[in-house]
């Protein structure tokens, strides 16, 4: 993995780390530790806004939430769309929380900035460089997921597309890589979090949600992810997992954040961060 | 995998095979193999028409050559565009070999339809779902590329998105899967053919360049993609692949193809299909 | 993978094919395809001599049958051992057909030696080293397994150990590597045999059973594992499959090898070789 | 995975964690993190006392060292056996530490118990079960790492395999899976874990050493280990890791440890378990 083949996410030509600033909410090397916390899917507007105001009372200072969903099946849940993205806005102006929020389409990059404090590049759109070119001629704030099967140089030059338009608001985001485990729904790939610190100046956080897919270890790994230096957690909270329209065995509940966060807490201050 | 998570690709709820038709060429069970060869990338007006031309003579019957490249780098050679697309409308036009050629970016579908015969979808773009719902809208004829870890569950899902906007003339090409051994490229799943021939009615076609990425390896498992009982060969053909801008050494030279297509022969006439 | 890893498997210092004799039997490079069939285990005297029956009826030269099964459970069927070992004696006196069987246990070389034409080391020991040393003492045949997720590399230097210690006839048997895809219980690598031509003496043969884990897909993948040049096949035949002790699923019946056998010969005709 | 699959192993059948003693130390949930450090093999006399004395001094509890390695080469350092036996006992004597070495030969375990405290089978034997069997007949310690790419289930059922001959004393060992990532060695699999924890009653360790094949990524791992669960580490420690004999790259200096200790405490005090 030569150097050269990702200049500027290179922590060897810009040896200061970057800090993405997102509304009031710093993400980086040497901030507090940034939570960002809701559904999966934006199902309605009364989950999403209980789980905007749950999430903010626990710690949590951005939202996340899906209004375009990449579905496996064509006849899977989609996402509400423009329909979402007004519920992410309602949510945001009462509760003062930066949303997170996928773009799949190039020719929706416009329409979503309109609402997204933080643009999500989904796993399976990694490698798809029209749409990363898109959003590499904005400045709205991009996090970068890897792909699942995407090696760490693969990824920061995915990461380099997007830099290379302009836009220096990236945040690298590790969710689990595929392997032959079935045990978990992917691989979380922690080694990867202290590496790409070697690597990268980026900021790099963690989805333990989508990285384990089992609400019962998201708690765990959301210590690992910050014991080993990750800067910030994508966690998936539902208010009822069990009705939930799409994924609901990996989110947790409202009480199951509320635990988690108080698990944090500790590991936080441990390696002398705290929780943004 | 239950099959009515792919109702429309299901050999279940579609027992009789579907045969793609490209000008005069048809692909699937019961028809001739089809070896679709050139150039992994247009280059030049040279190398296009002298690869084509030599192919032709040799026995293929549709020209690749890629206009749009994904490259890993965004400083790697991204491909000429419409330059390269002219080019093989003239390749075309010359030898009379129908074209498959790549689209990338869903605002682009239209432009490359007018030159492709064939659209590719590469392994990166397999769950591109705003770009599968565009060429879902055409009827020009689609090679879907497997995801380069997709499971055959989720590549058959994939299909369906584009089944479903009601272009049925799709064909899955195996290209090789992402594993641990590094000898090759990628593992090519043959089996994977196999078993697409007991859960679908769409055509399946292999890649061995990509799939092993050395070009002493391409002529063996051609040989192996028909014995299994594989529709078609997508199979990248230069004529100084030292040269080559993009993937030399999985490309073979003119003469390098010559001996393929000879040593193909015995092969497909043992499963009773010849060449198409 | 420098050659120096493996001075005495490498074709460089060694550019004559390997052919080991088994009894009549000529496996390697050159000869004719060599089909070893029987039943994964020896589960009865019966059912053993009548598999044995059918397949030297049936074109099989070389018997299979598992007397020591490395089962995943301590609780699962582990083998009839030295009963089983008798009965394949008892096959082998009426049918001419010399015995595959693996060994598990360094301790129990010496006798599995008194029975077999040919050691098998199973996946699960391609890395255990003292018996890799202990067959390697002994100048009977050895069919080395690749390990689930051994590299080619591993697996050539896993083969020196065995010559290292003077023993000169090694088989090498490619039987699918771990993979992410679950539809087949492990991914056939039909690329490897092609490598292994161009890197190593010993002969290779492939073990579709295993490698697909589907007795519905055995045929097709025998047919591509000889066209790319393997030099055998082994392959798992039970009378009644559904009724094995253990892996049912990928064990065709004899009237499924029949037509196997059909459909095999043309293809091996097609490489020049028929079926020995 | 069915619960029955390994009945002794299982956290539902013995909900009470098991505590595996060794002199003075105990192993398991609810105990401090145990420490095991020292050199990947024992290299001599001096580098072995040197590092014992050191890591002893840094707060280890267990002095790791290879008598008997598993070299992929046959040329390959294979580790000084007896003498190295000796050496550890020396060291043992010297600094009161208990030891852990690795067997790999079933008629090679009583000789090791005459030495170690704790029986490592290494990630090649996992699956070595008349190796398995035989350990399962001592009542040392026996620590089993999971084989490289074993399911979590499989390995359970491996444990299962020493249990069932009546040794209890049973630790896991995650040491990384094989994946397609090569920046790193191995993937470390911190989600298995925190999986291990609510399937079994075992005492779970981790190797972030092997895991990650990198110095620079081992005390950052260390605490993603803790924090996620594990109830002790098994550390590479090497008085000049340039000039190791083998698996120099991985192995840290004393200074190193030294530093990854200090890191470690206010993690293990976050998980209320403080440092054996």
């Amino acid at each position: 993995m030569p150097e050269l083949a990702y200049p500027l996410a290179s922590l060897t030509h810009h040896p200061t780390p970057t800090v993405v600033t997102v509304g009031s909410v710093q993400i980086g090397e040497g901030c507090p530790v940034v939570v960002m916390a809701g559904p999966c899917s934006v199902e309605s507007r009364e989950q999403t806004l209980t789980t905007a105001r749950a999430v903010k009372a626990l710690g949590a200072t951005v939202l996340r939430g899906g209004a375009y969903k990449p579905s496996t099946s064509p006849y899977g849940f989609q996402g509400l769309g423009i329909e979402a993205l007004e519920i992410l806005a309602e949510a945001k102006a009462e509760t003062g929380l930066p949303i997170i929020t996928e773009v799949m389409d190039p020719r929706r990059v416009e329409l979503v900035c309109g609402y997204a404090d933080i643009l999500q590049i989904g796993t399976r759109n990694m490698q798809n460089y029209d749409l990363l070119r898109e959003v590499g001629k904005t400045q709205t704030a991009v996090c970068l997921k890897r792909g699942m099967s995407a090696s760490l140089a693969e990824w920061l030059q995915a990461a380099e597309y997007i830099l290379l338009e302009g836009n220096p608001n990236v945040i690298l985001c590790e969710r689990g890589i595929r392997t032959f485990e079935t045990y978990t729904r992917n691989t979380l790939d922690l080694a990867a979090v202290a590496a790409l610190k070697s690597l990268t100046h980026l900021p790099v956080i963690v989805d333990p949600s989508q990285g384990t897919g089992r609400s019962a270890l998201v708690s765990a790994l959301c210590r690992g992810a910050v014991a080993v230096g990750a800067d910030g957690l994508l966690i998936e909270v539902h208010p009822a997992p069990e009705q939930a329209l799409k994924d609901g065995p990996q989110q947790v509940t409202p009480e199951g954040f509320a635990t988690l966060m108080t698990e944090l807490a500790p590991i936080a201050s441990a390696v002398n961060r705290g929780i943004a």
